[in-house]
């Protein structure tokens, strides 16, 4: 699920939407798409509060990521169901850029929020990306990344393609200990 | 909130401790402790749907860490009224060993579940222990760690005592977007 921004032409783009998306307050956005969708998706509101899928470390860009699952991803683990995922399944990866932490030097910790990005499954609906809608919503304010499904979705699409065999998501779940029913 | 087992004579205690839990199923607990509680302290059913808190990654011992919070803790985050957290508040932490992404080379993410430890806020009940009970529970069994509490909380006191001053807790809560209410 990692996106990091490929480079050639789709940088261009994508840069191009960025600053378009990052200039515009939300209720700017064309009348078509509603003030908080991104990529024309709308905003998964309140998924601070989805449970813990995996957490990852990137030392390329210096960050740290918490992925996180709404209810019908986090039942479709427990159910062993992840590839593919199920139509409904949306799958969240707040990032941070890292830092060291001021009580334990060898330890590294989030700083300042990125952005969050999204995976929304349906099959039919996004059949030409994979079967996921993509989406991203940068810093704490949350602006919209992207305001037209093409562009956005393919610096996204294209980053994700090595894990085309894992329906498209880069992080399996991480390995805990079962709930109690 | 990180419980690096400090060394000297508490080193043997804590083994010794960790030994007995390790071996014992959970049934042959001291009829005095129900058989799922570690260190005289229940067991925090279904942490694993909590919301997260922060992250962490430690180079030290190689491990990643997601820092969850019950609803208690998570109300107090958004309040803003973190030092002291409230009584009821309990905030946990997922260890995993980390390991290099299969598919993102410079990626860290979890590999075997480690641990998963526990800080339950009580000023009253737990006056003697930074107004904290302490607990942990081990592999994806969950065996508690620990069965008395002098024993075990001795080890999560002394290397938490750096972060007195912040409740005793290592983890400031993550930066992330408000909750939209």
């Amino acid at each position: 699920m990692k996106t990091h921004l490929i480079f050639g032409s789709l940088l261009a783009l994508i840069l191009t939407s960025f600053n378009v998306a990052a200039a515009q307050p939300a209720s700017d956005q064309p009348s078509s798409i509603p003030a908080d969708t991104a990529n024309g998706i709308a905003f998964p509101v309140n998924y601070q509060d989805w449970a813990v899928v995996s957490v990852a470390h990137r030392e390329d860009n210096k960050t740290l990521r918490a992925i996180v699952g709404n209810p019908e991803a986090i039942q479709a683990i427990k159910d062993g169901k992840t590839n593919p995922w199920p139509d409904g399944a949306i799958l969240g990866k707040m990032v941070w850029k890292d830092r060291q932490d001021d009580h334990w030097a060898a330890a590294t910790v989030p700083d300042k929020f990125i952005h969050a990005e999204f995976m929304f499954k349906d099959h039919q609906k996004w059949a030409d990306t994979g079967g996921w809608g993509w989406a991203r919503w940068v810093g704490t304010e949350q602006i919209p990344f992207g305001n037209d499904t093409l562009s956005a979705s393919a610096s996204c699409v294209a980053c994700h393609t090595p894990v085309k065999n894992q329906d498209w998501v880069f992080h399996k779940p991480a390995i805990m200990p079962k709930r109690i029913r």
